[in-house]
């Protein structure tokens, strides 16, 4: 598939790697490729830079948000920080997304007074929700959002069951998007549909949760599993 | 030991139950006996009224909320809906609470706009930090917020391993909670301390998540499992 992702921080990069390994094609957006590739101080973290990453990767192309919104044939990846997400879509182009699919990792952390980061929008909204509303034509799948890159991509990082999350209120976009996870390695058993896009709340507002274990155990190597007693 | 229990639903009364069999002398508190005792309407879930368990567990008393934290050598349990928690504590009296364990089970849950609920505390506060701030003499110990109460008394409720959550500022505190979590039967390999009383906020914004499993599932026997990778 031609598949694109926006964004090109650590997680944009590990989906690029693990897309483009998969066979398909893939081209990431940013608002300025030539800023964008000029970067090389690794981030905060110790991940490289996306001008260094680039060169490692010459067959994942930068582009534009635009172009690289029209080079998808179905799938977008929206793996944008989460107050960068909307204007991402903006700059998109409405005309570039419209009945396409957007897998939506954004999560609405507002890291301004530091950390742990609180949400800028949570509890009776959410920010898939928001982008939902501002682009009807798109086909908002939220998953992903509620673990680390390395777990996303490989769900072997972690041994045992543990659960990826997946909201929408389209239910073959959210078929594509579960295809998509299993090609990742993900378990049927272990995806877990929880309905449509208003559901988006309860997932974005893990991550406060999220951030204090990954403080705690000081390790993004691992995930939450939702573990469910057999029926009687 | 002497325990009591502020709220006499069926979080308490399950608590109540357990605790009992354990051994312990257990005291429920309630605004007014007499009206609560005269409850025989089981509630939606077909759990039985107040009036109905008392009557069947005879070992277990009923007393006003500061009859209730004065019969307490230690450890009182605060499983009150959210919007009224803070009011048991003041009827409770700070003199029957100082130096005392609150193992708070509260979430600031609003079911006001019907189901899902939001929350009326969220993001830069929490219910947790809101009562050990309102009474500084007890030492309030966030934890069981995360489960349906089945699960809570008896982790093997659900398959497998899964997490309890324990936060609060005092250490001892915590450890003498564990203990008591590990007499219900968790591991402790499943109880994972998240630090001070601030960390309250993470846990409690879960519960959005939990409520729409619970939607989606439709049992109560399940709990999240925090999986970590073992380190290299």
């Amino acid at each position: 598939m031609k598949i694109s992702i926006l964004g090109t921080g650590s997680v944009g990069q590990a989906l690029a790697g693990r897309l483009s390994g998969l066979g398909h094609e893939v081209v990431m957006g940013t608002r300025d490729v030539a800023a964008t590739l000029a970067r090389t101080t690794p981030d905060g973290w110790g991940n490289p830079a996306i001008g260094t990453w680039a060169v490692a990767n010459p067959q994942v192309k930068l582009a534009t948000y635009a172009e690289a919104a029209a080079f998808s044939d179905s799938i977008i990846i929206h793996a944008m920080n989460g107050n960068a997400a909307i204007d991402s879509l903006k700059q998109a182009g409405e005309a570039n997304l419209s009945g396409k699919i957007l897998i939506d990792i954004t999560n609405p952390l507002d890291f301004s007074k530091g950390f742990p980061p609180s949400l800028f929008i949570s509890n009776t909204d959410s920010l898939g929700e928001q982008i939902q509303a501002a682009f009807p034509d798109l086909k908002v799948v939220k998953s992903l959002n509620t673990m680390s890159n390395p777990v996303m991509i490989n769900p072997a990082a972690v041994p045992g069951d543990h659960t990826v999350f997946v909201n929408g209120n389209d239910a073959d976009a959210k078929e594509t998007v579960m295809d998509l996870l299993k090609s990742f390695g993900w378990e049927d058993r272990n995806i877990l549909d929880l309905g449509d896009i208003t559901m988006s709340r309860g997932v974005e507002m893990i991550l406060p949760l999220w951030v204090r274990i990954y403080g705690k155990i000081q390790t993004p190597f691992f995930n939450f599993n939702v573990n469910i007693a057999p029926k009687a």
